[in-house]
């Protein structure tokens, strides 16, 4: 993998994943090792990964990926740069799809600030074949979403998000919240993934426990604000009605 | 107008118009003081205006603007944004679009990453009515672009813009070049808007007479690496195509 590790795909990894061949691997900062890649290969894997920009499109492309995942800035969370750390390199996802449609000759997934219908179809016509959506699914039952989380997700601080680094070490876009205005979303003395997890550890579970948001990492992308609390296979079909 | 006064729409800009009486005016960073907006109004013009965010566009509304431009960080150029000056509040084209025509019941218009008929399609798709291109007309005849610029953006480093204040000491984007990777694209000693651009004027003035567009403002979108040097009349046909 080139670029920063973080977490990688390891052996042991390959090794509790062997007897389940799964169909569909999909990998984010980049690829595992060349004899771990060829391991899922083997399964008959159809292999996906992320990439925030032309160059780690093609990347991806030369080292036998079967879909690219084209991830624009204003997709919430990690998003999977691993070839440059220069975020004004990032592009959004109306400018990033197309390129990376011309660019590769494998299928376009898009993602980042689709949110409903409408960005699906909107998505399709850039020159994605398929559409990921994260964000939109936060509210679901079915997610594993924090209170804290929810109750933020619902409330007009959605409204704004932010890259910030102060929770994971790591650049990631969150909901603005308490911590990320009083330090500033993006602090250089904010210690390197994934130290500041354990850093922000426990103001995070002192301030939830009292049912507080202020310093914990609110993932959210850039249109979250139509978020609803409905069964994931509902959302799904109606995400999907325009097609 | 709120926000920092940019070339503001004068007394005197009105006097001039007063003859005219033009079907459209369309503003940027916001709006002239009441009463001039009044007076263009009484010439039957339409008024348009940039929104950056969703309060941008809620305070336009409220001011009596006929349409709104969704104006999204693709775009290149100074962006017009006027409430705030909190760049991490600014969205893609494809998360903004939609959230501005679901809060305001005027026309949107969607600009930022537009480059060709997908991008059109996918614009409308989002629920704008009309969509604003810049990027792929400044390669057009017609255009006033200098050599350096058009050289630039019929390079590959076009593909890499970024947001910065080095030009005018206002945020805008453009393609990165020497001065940008030497100072750093956004640097907090860069002169006041519109000072930066007569600290800059020299430097300028000598490397574009030799040719080099080091330390221009190459203005451009995210997506401008499809712009061809065609009439505009052509390109305004082709961007339609797919209507």
């Amino acid at each position: 993998m080139a670029g920063p590790a973080r977490a990688p795909f390891s052996r042991e990894a390959a090794n509790a994943l062997d007897e389940f061949k799964p169909p569909v691997v999909s990998f984010h900062f980049g690829l595992p090792a060349p004899e771990l890649l060829a391991r899922v290969k083997s399964w008959g894997s159809v292999i996906l990964s992320s990439a925030t920009t032309v160059e780690e499109a093609q990347w991806l492309e030369a080292r036998g990926v079967d879909a690219i995942v084209a991830q624009g800035l204003e997709a919430g969370g990690h998003r999977g740069h691993f070839l440059s750390a220069d975020l004004t390199g990032q592009m959004g996802t109306l400018a990033l799809v197309p390129q990376i449609a011309r660019a590769v000759r494998v299928p376009v997934i898009a993602a980042g600030g689709i949110a409903d219908a409408q960005g699906v179809a909107a998505a399709l016509a850039l020159g994605a074949v398929g559409v990921q959506l994260g964000t939109a699914y936060l509210l679901c039952p079915e997610a594993t979403t924090s209170a804290v989380h929810r109750a933020a997700l619902r409330s007009e601080a959605v409204r704004h998000t932010a890259l910030t680094n102060l929770f994971s070490g790591g650049v990631a876009r969150g909901i603005v919240n308490r911590v990320m205005r009083e330090l500033g979303p993006m602090n250089e003395v904010a210690p390197r993934f994934p130290l500041a997890a354990v850093a922000m550890a426990p103001l995070r579970a002192a301030a939830e426990k009292r049912g507080l948001g202020d310093f914990s990492n609110l993932w959210a992308g850039q249109n979250a604000n139509d978020s609803k609390p409905i069964p994931a296979a509902q959302l799904t079909r109606a995400l999907a009605a325009r097609l």
